[in-house]
């Protein structure tokens, strides 16, 4: 432990204290070539891939690097702590550096960089602080591996059995990719952190969306994360010839379907707030001939709102919508929850705090709620959390073509690092 | 050519004359073990496959046992000809007696079957002719090579090229699937036959829909045959993620495409009539994952109707309405004719004559249209042509539960059998 920082003198007042965006450019580039594919220019990241080691390697040399403590764990999220040589709880910030196959160089990278940045440029300034700051990385946001295993072992929401069933959609199982990295999967349940060792939490990371991009905002403040339910659905019919079927003799699958899409913005009018959303993302029609009346659909319906109330009078309505439209075509159907993910409110204080150093920075902002699942949904759980979005050009992500303005990624950096200085401050 | 039957005195009258139900029975059973698989009890006698050779086989035997002269061409149509001793177009009967893949036992070979057995009456019962009679079995009527190889063969439709680029779904081209039963593709143009050795056409076939089943009707006279066109389909959006992107800034392909579903009853009432069908029967749905907008689908469109006029009026109102849906969503579309097949009259004559008959007959019979595509929909082009249906359970075709109840098989092939006995009896 170092203790020289938190009693240095020589301290700057924290207004005065700016991120350098030349190191946050480079950092970015860097991280921006491995498991970079040149054919198609996207990230190929993927948790536990070699590429997703060489880049843990490479954030642990950058921590290193600015004299931070460093560390792991064994779910391979990667930590750095600035060391306050006070005890107590940490004061968190993250995200994640893994991607999706063919990923842009934003998403979850970001939010580590300018964590990376917030603490170097903390340290160099010997800034007071009452409380260690930790930067991680958590590993697996994307879901290699099913949820998010990085933030979930971390709040000890790994369990033996699903570390033991754990696949990828390649039938690889999480056993298997860790031990090619000479990682042993069990001691992913060592990751579970103590509760009454982190104090808050703190993420900024791209939009993903296109509220900010079309509104012309620099940063987005995030008051609520919203929660999900995914169901696959299944509806039966019969399949027919279609030319020798007449129209009122029929069993349309794909017309329940049909029917079932055209309630979802009245149920949304009716029962949805402006944050609900219904999507209807994949869809399989069989037999799948042209000249056939489909006789079955299999379909997914994910939706969303940042109110579990709101969620749960959602799916009331929509298995009503389509149990109507079932019985007037005479088909039937059927559906298995995916998943259900609870909505998260951010912290009251951190949501002020934001606005505060918003408002003193100049930032174009607004409140606004995530619609994307994040880490800091699952750290949600257990700690107050809190999260800045910079826009995401016309909305994309999962892309090599995201991209956020490097003056937005400067605002919003700075709107963190004002925030965490002010956080930590001995009061 | 055997003159016998023709001048004899010893001749029966029409009315008398019956198939014999047991002998009809035994043939369907006999061709029904051709090419089945035990596993799924389907048949799988696909054109130019061992089993329709066999098929083939079978029927040659059956035409040469029953002391018909008989005969195949170059396109692998089979013959059996009841000869009058008379100059002058033939009389003909047929259908198929290839199937898809999974079929049942009915769908073509009824007809075939049929029409042998009415071929073995009138020679036995020494009817009295003033035209030569004649079965033919055409060949691929399924479109394992993509039309109605025999049939189009047969009224020169066929060309050089479509017989050399002419591929199966597994890719196997029309030329190797023939010459590895011994035949030379490029004779089938040789089965071009001579329009004036024509005089009509009847076929027999089951309904491959519910509409006689439902109404408890023995056979259907068909007055027309459904034309059709078939669109393959694209909408292009734009694809986002499902819960970042608000509702009132989606370009939902999907959403598009269930909007169109649901404007073609609308566009039925308005423009189609009782005859007309429309049908989305494949879809896909990019990229294809439960969290994201989709931001394109593919999809068939087919659409039928007895008249001309009327489905020219449904291209022109399903175009206008795709085009304001995509307007009002932001999004483009595109789309290829895939085919677009004539509707057929039959023939007025034959029409009063079956209806004639089954009245005589004391037949529960019923004026239609027939939906699906036949081989008399192709010989429709140059000559007069008449159809009989006899029901499908349940409407069921395409698969090992086609069934027609004996009773009903033994009233369509006595309606056919008077009928050509007065057809083909001297003035």
């Amino acid at each position: 432990m170092d203790s020289k920082d938190s009693s240095s003198q020589d301290v700057l007042e924290g207004e005065q204290l700016r991120v350098d965006l030349e190191r946050i450019k480079r950092h970015i580039l860097s991280l921006g070539e491995i498991g970079k594919n040149p054919a198609d220019h996207g990230l190929y990241r993927m948790a536990f891939t070699d590429a997703d080691m060489e880049a843990k390697r490479w954030l642990l040399d950058q921590i290193d690097g600015i004299g931070l403590e460093s560390g792991s764990d064994g779910a391979g999220n990667i930590f750095g702590i600035l060391m306050s040589g006070k005890k107590g709880p940490s004061l968190m910030i993250g995200s994640h550096i893994d991607t999706v196959p063919c990923a842009g160089t934003l998403d979850g990278s970001l939010g580590v960089v300018v964590g990376l940045e917030c603490l170097r440029v903390m340290k160099h300034a010997k800034v007071p602080l009452k409380q260690d700051v930790e930067l991680v990385a958590f590993c697996d946001e994307e879901g290699r591996f099913g949820g998010m295993l990085g933030s979930e072992s971390f709040c000890g929401l790994t369990t033996p059995q699903t570390i033991q069933s754990a696949r990828d959609t390649h039938g690889i199982s999480l056993k298997d990719a860790m031990l090619k990295q000479g990682m042993d999967a069990i001691k992913i349940l060592e990751a579970n952190r103590d509760p009454r060792s982190v104090d808050r939490y703190l993420e900024l990371h791209i939009e993903q969306g296109p509220v900010l991009d079309r509104q012309q905002l620099q940063v987005g403040i995030v008051d609520e994360i919203t929660g999900l339910f995914r169901w696959n659905m299944r509806i039966q019919g019969e399949s027919n010839h279609a030319g020798t079927t007449p129209m009122d003799m029929r069993c349309d699958a794909f017309m329940g379907l049909a029917d079932f899409a055209h309630e979802i913005p009245r149920v949304l009018d009716e029962i949805g707030t402006e944050r609900s959303r219904a999507t209807i993302g994949t869809a399989e029609i069989l037999p799948g001939a042209a000249n056939t009346v489909p006789g079955t659909v299999e379909f997914s319906f994910d939706v969303r709102d940042t109110s579990e109330e709101i969620l749960h009078s959602l799916q009331d309505a929509f298995r009503r919508a389509l149990s109507v439209i079932c019985r007037k075509r005479s088909l039937t159907f059927e559906f298995d929850e995916v998943s259900f993910i609870h909505p998260v409110k951010c912290d009251p204080l951190l949501v002020s705090k934001l606005e505060h150093h918003a408002s003193v920075l100049g930032n174009e902002s607004t409140k606004m709620h995530s619609g994307a699942a994040h880490d800091a949904q699952i750290m949600g759980r257990l700690w107050p959390v809190g999260m800045i979005f910079v826009p995401s050009r016309q909305g994309m992500s999962h892309s090599p073509a995201e991209w956020t303005a490097w003056s937005d990624i400067e605002a919003g950096a700075n709107l963190m690092l004002q925030t965490l200085v002010d956080l930590a401050h001995p009061v």
